[in-house]
């Protein structure tokens, strides 16, 4: 069962799974399919339509996985038409943090507070998106990534997975010796990675 | 005909033009005015009071023009006494950006996710004010500005038309070619702009 | 008497006292102590659950003072269990400004748009957090400080009181003239607030 707060608003074609939490003033609309013990604290608008001057008016697809929690004044945006906004299992998106249209939102990664994430931008697994920081539109961020506070991360920059990136344009700062330790990632967990960040920067004409 | 979502509050002194969107939780109020066409998505506060100590109880006027579109978690402050916020024709906000008191935003603007327009601004025709990018009171923004992602333009920065500009804090980047070429700016049109914009600079007292 | 818009959403464990004014779509929540002569304009979470891993499910204590002025988007956290999140008299968060679980924020601080300040920071008296700014985690933001539009502070800073902040990250300006002047502080202020300031720097394990 769902709990959801009487203030809610659920668009009609919204799919919810099991033991979500809907808090007051949320809005969830569009294509959007829910999974389970999701926590959508309040004022979150999800499922919007993709920022794009093609497609003010189109609604798009959005699937958000299980165990997520998304926090005050967060926004995630559907895909354009034909695409796809992923969320996956386990994702924090704390206090106005924005995930836009056509991202994907890998397993276990943190946006923290009003981290924003531009559109068909690839955040991989168990990365950390600092408070405040700015991802442009198509980048890759490797997995277990620490984008710190207020780091602006421009076309350009190539963010191969297991790095600490900080400043405005963003520059490599140290490895995420913190990151890698904690979630016990090994040298071949990270040449995997690696080659699957290569592949991904390489599709999306990086 | 306005679509007005029943959740939106609109207060006495609001007069809406036509066919204007009005989504969930918007939070129209004080002394505006607003044209046709516009779409405001969710969450939105347009016409509350300036954030000026001497005015936190007193409402002032907005104007917004036509074919706007104000996306989530935006705000627009309305002018102090006697003063007035202007956002014209085809302005885009995109999710939380934010137009101060008394400030002027002309046609075909867009503000991208997070930006932050203070207090007194004029942003000239055409300009793009990027991801997160904050903008100090009294500012002109030249006609035809790009302000890259998490560009802090302090009171100091003279922008003038045409120009691109990044970095914490601001510095000129390059010759904004893009958008001259994509409008079809001419050398005439960018003399005329930035005659005005001189004229600008000097009523801010800049 | 209080004046509370009928789409605010207040918990039944959230204490008001007098004049206070809580604007449309406001959520007050959790162990919340509110006192008199606050403004709350619209969209505001306040009191809700701490940002933190093992608290995403428990409600925390938040005490906040007289005559705060809370503008659209601003969000309060609550403190973790045993801990309190405390807001002083005074106190103006303008727009999209937040304050984390288990910070101080002193009285007459100002924090302006946007601003971040996360948890367990205190900020001491007078001070004034600027536009988009970031402040790291158990930071101590000294007395009479103005830390610039678009400053990022991260952990290893040293924000002693009376000084201005700018850049990423941040560095050392200038003397805060402007605020120690209009505050009428003299040098046996600035002696005994910086003995406060260093007291609880060594507290904050900085």
């Amino acid at each position: 069962m769902n709990t959801i707060h009487p203030t809610a608003v659920i668009g009609d074609d919204v799919e919810l799974g099991d033991n979500n939490y809907v808090g007051p003033y949320c809005y969830l609309t569009g294509y959007l399919t829910v999974g389970d013990n999701n926590r959508f604290e309040s004022h979150c608008a999800v499922g919007t339509r993709p920022e794009h001057t093609q497609h003010w008016h189109k609604d798009g697809r959005t699937i958000i996985g299980d165990g997520g929690i998304f926090r005050e004044h967060t926004s995630i945006h559907a895909a354009m038409t034909d695409g796809l906004t992923r969320v996956d299992n386990d994702v924090i998106m704390l206090r106005g943090a924005h995930v836009a249209h056509d991202c994907v939102i890998e397993e276990g990664v943190t946006l923290s507070c009003d981290a924003t994430i531009l559109g068909h931008v690839h955040v991989m697994k168990g990365s950390n998106c600092g408070t405040g920081c700015k991802i442009h539109q198509y980048q890759v961020v490797g997995s277990w990534s620490m984008i710190g506070m207020g780091c602006i991360v421009p076309k350009k920059s190539k963010l191969e997975p297991g790095q600490t990136w900080v400043g405005n344009p963003a520059r490599r700062l140290k490895t995420n010796m913190y990151a890698l330790d904690k979630l016990n990632v090994d040298e071949y967990d990270l040449i995997e990675e690696t080659a699957r960040w290569t592949q991904l920067v390489k599709n999306h004409g990086l």
